[in-house]
């Protein structure tokens, strides 16, 4: 095997620390939280939040219990200042929350950034440079002392505007960026020379944030170097400790929870861990985990499945289904002995009356998340809405689109806590039949034939056969194509007042067994969704057959 | 907020080990690594792998150079028992590669498990019993001593049949299942009771597995779990020290780090991490941490795209696009100012022509896992599979099937390789519709009529207005719906042999400005798929243009 590092990488080296303190330490109350959704989330996305969504997590940050949110990075981009002006101007900022604004240590920015917060209540300014050896060298060719005026001149700036600004209550930030691959007493001298020009005091605290800018060696050795800046910082009662760890390594959290046990006050992090590269650390995965200790995390996680529909439709990156206490596979059993278990963990602990939650596979009561215990004993493919629409498609070919997984997962859902059964995939099936496939109601269709509309060969007229109300009848439109002549036909004929939302087909099998399913997505003039569903070797009669279903469907 | 852990949870009890060495080592050499993707991979999948897919995931283990494979639990499972048959019986395992298999500690499993094992050269015969508090309460109802004994009469069996099979080299391993929440010197008093039977030797070890068979605690514990362990069980010497740890608390990785600094030999995980709940801890990451600190990882993983695709197929569970090393955006990189660093970065290091790999931002070279610079440095929405669809999506509404998406980002790939420079959307629409929806050739599409065959009321007769080779003609055909009829009509009319594969269809805009888009994807008689694609208010229209579309691109 070839696959060898050689002379490329070399291990990181160790901190010497021979009585650190932090293994024998544990997590007593949850740090003072700092989400970063909306600036380090946000400036790794594919497509960056659009005003819309921005405000939508913003709110959603709040409602968690967020006091400390990064709104953005102003000075570096008018959406970000945009969004910022916005929150101030429109009094989104509760009392009690503060939010925070990031710049880098340039004059011009510097400047930017206090125009961005003037008439905020509380803002905490945060202001950064790299100081790692490596960006020292390749990216500014500076030398230590230099590195440390970049640090000072914006020091000064920040102090200086903020005193210009007393209506709103300036608290400081500083990182020394890419901390990680900063010599420890580099670093330690940096933030103390930024301390000198803030002055703050144990009633006045600034903020020392520690990055993890990249995750770079293995988690004992941030926590060695958190706990070495935390014995050799400066006025260390003046100070709030701040971690920033990223995950490049997969150990983002236990390097943000052995940083809280070497000294640390405060994380910064976002919601399932999006950020840069592998992502920021998972605020969520963090406070979860000291929930599940009996320690308060001061956030607010007991409808885990809004965060994640709010995450996900924020950042337009999927949670995935094994992410610790949000993914959709996270509380289901599928091995026969881990159910057996968890069963006579819920019958001993029912029994007991206690408490204490204690089931085997289960750290965490799922009702505490909002989630259900259903979904932790009912058997694999049979269980939830990513099964259903698995057993139909794998067996029967049925792709459903996603809107109508949801509705259907509901009739399904009915009948699985009425009967507390397995629902076998045929079974599945034959429910779907009936309520989508052969919809009963007043409607049926029989057969179809278009021609050419004579008044405009772009349009056709689409005569059909149906029985309506037990009697037969042809009805007849026009439109741009069947299913616009259709539905002018229905409505001409029969007042249906529906119109056509969305339409999807696909094929199912090959060659001369080809059939093609036709899914509807029709609305009723109150705006209120109905889906219908049709199958037929002929794509023009799959799609009648699925309004259809819709019309029977929107009857009843 | 009420969101309060209250009285339901305690926090786990730490391990007295004031004197605890781990914190102070550095991994130096890879452990060995044994994959239980077959076993508690494939368990905890929505719907397990059948043959075709297990035997894809066993060549690629052995190819990526794992050395022991747990292939399945023979025992409960007859697809498992039939699986290890196949292995043995058509000299599936190369040598110097061992099978696994599972079983708890009963008499006719334990018979069954050896019966499954029969003919190969050499095999890990693995029991198990569980002995947490909890277990031993609820789910067992039984003593210390009693849950002993079952360890002890398993391991006796399991000795005895391996005595019997001469020809089949047995190596013994056992787990004290939810070791983690065992107390330590009870799994001690089991796993010597076990050894007592066993009678390992430094020349004949036996592998003492210790899983967290549910994450309950910080890494740290775990690793003083694991150091106690390996300081206090017998005869050290006579063991390899195993790990099996869960990821609960997203912690998985830094405790399997954790537990090699503190002593193990040996790790027992997955690709990417999938298995039971959160998952079984991820060997990709692990080995990849290891190679980033220059030490020799004895995984191959220098085609991560490859292991990617396969653990996708195999257990049809995504990646994550932010797993470290595998996800499609960790090598990208979005804000300006990373971009620049990177790229003085990638400067510094050609004039240095040094070895040593340092890049801001990028603690790996992703050339190293057959991954490409370009990736990292191209804008956002511009870049990748991914963000190509999700432009055309956002702000065309054209919803790719896959398949298209892989071979459309290969002609855009192909673009931005020549130019260097980044698309825009708008450009990218270009491109889609001068190659698909408006595909160039010796035929058009000008209109069509159907009408009920005379012959059969259920088929539909086509005729099509088209050019062919610059010459107006009427083409027919007869088939179940228009789809089958066109392609009649081509076969007789100018000799198209193709076939329909796939076909899929859907809306884009609402009410009168509905267009349908419609996709086929068309095999030549030799297997080769050709895409096309149509757009056109009317269903029917969208789908006979993009066969015209196919047909013209099978040509090219």
């Amino acid at each position: 095997m070839n696959f060898v590092p050689g002379e490329k990488y070399k291990a990181f080296e160790p901190i010497n620390l021979p009585d650190r303190q932090w293994p024998s330490k544990v997590i007593e109350k949850a740090p003072i939280w700092c989400s970063v959704d909306l600036r380090d989330g946000n400036q790794a996305l594919i497509e960056p939040m659009g005003h819309e969504r921005k405000l939508r997590m913003f709110r959603h940050l709040v409602s968690l219990g967020f006091k400390e949110i990064e709104v953005g990075f102003p000075s570096a981009s008018q959406t970000d200042f945009d969004f910022v002006r916005y929150l101030i101007d429109n009094n989104e900022i509760p009392d009690g929350v503060k939010i925070q604004v990031l710049t880098q240590s340039r004059e011009e920015l510097i400047r930017r950034t206090f125009e961005a917060v003037q008439g905020a209540k509380e803002a905490i300014v945060h202001l950064y440079n790299s100081t790692s050896t490596l960006q020292r060298r390749v990216v500014f060719d500076m030398d230590r002392e230099g590195i440390k005026q970049i640090a000072i001149e914006g020091a000064k700036l920040v102090r200086q505007l903020a005193d210009e600004m007393p209506e709103t209550k300036i608290q400081m930030e500083y990182s020394p960026e890419s901390f990680t691959q900063t010599e420890l007493d580099y670093a330690c001298e940096v933030c103390g020379a930024v301390m000198d020009i803030w002055k703050p005091t144990p009633d006045n605290k600034i903020i020392i944030n520690l990055p993890a800018t990249v995750e770079v060696a293995t988690p004992n050795i941030y926590a060695d170097q958190i706990e070495w800046m935390h014995r050799n910082l400066p006025n260390r009662d003046c100070i709030i400790l701040s971690l920033h760890p990223h995950n490049d390594r997969g150990t983002g959290v236990a390097a943000a929870e052995f940083g809280i046990m070497a000294g640390a006050d405060r994380v910064e992090g976002t919601l399932f861990g999006n950020g840069e590269r592998t992502g920021n650390v998972d605020v969520v995965n963090i406070a979860m985990n000291m929930y599940t200790q009996g320690v308060n995390p001061e956030l607010d996680f007991s409808n885990i499945n809004e965060v994640v529909r709010t995450v996900e439709y924020c950042n337009q990156l999927p949670v995935h289904p094994r992410h610790p206490y949000g993914g959709e596979l996270v509380f289901t059993a599928f091995s026969g002995s881990h159910q057996d278990a968890i069963k006579k963990g819920f019958a001993a602990l029912k029994q007991a009356n206690a408490e204490l939650w204690e089931i085997p596979y289960l750290p965490i009561d799922p009702q505490d998340l909002g989630r259900s215990y259903d979904a932790v004993i009912r058997v694999n493919s049979q269980s939830g809405k990513g099964g259903v629409a698995y057993l139909l498609q794998e067996d029967y070919g049925i792709e459903l689109p996603r809107m109508l997984q949801v509705e259907f997962s509901k009739v399904i859902q009915k009948i699985t806590d009425e009967t507390g059964k397995e629902l076998s995939s045929s079974f599945i099936y034959d429910v779907f039949t009936e309520e989508y496939l052969e919809a009963k109601g007043d409607l049926s269709f029989v057969n179809h034939q278009t021609t050419v509309d004579t008044h405009a060969s772009e349009r056709r007229v689409l005569s059909a056969n149906v029985v309506y109300k037990g009697e037969e009848k042809t009805v007849e439109g026009s439109g741009t194509g069947p299913i616009d002549a259709y539905m002018s036909a229905l409505k001409s004929s029969i007042g249906v007042d529906l119109s056509v939302n969305d339409y999807r087909e696909h094929t199912t099998g090959f060659g001369a067994d080809a059939v093609a399913v036709a899914y509807v997505e029709m609305r009723k003039p109150d705006g209120t969704p109905v889906y219908g569903v049709g199958r037929h070797a002929n794509i023009v009669t799959a799609s009648l057959r699925a309004i259809t279903s819709a019309v029977n469907r929107a009857a009843n």
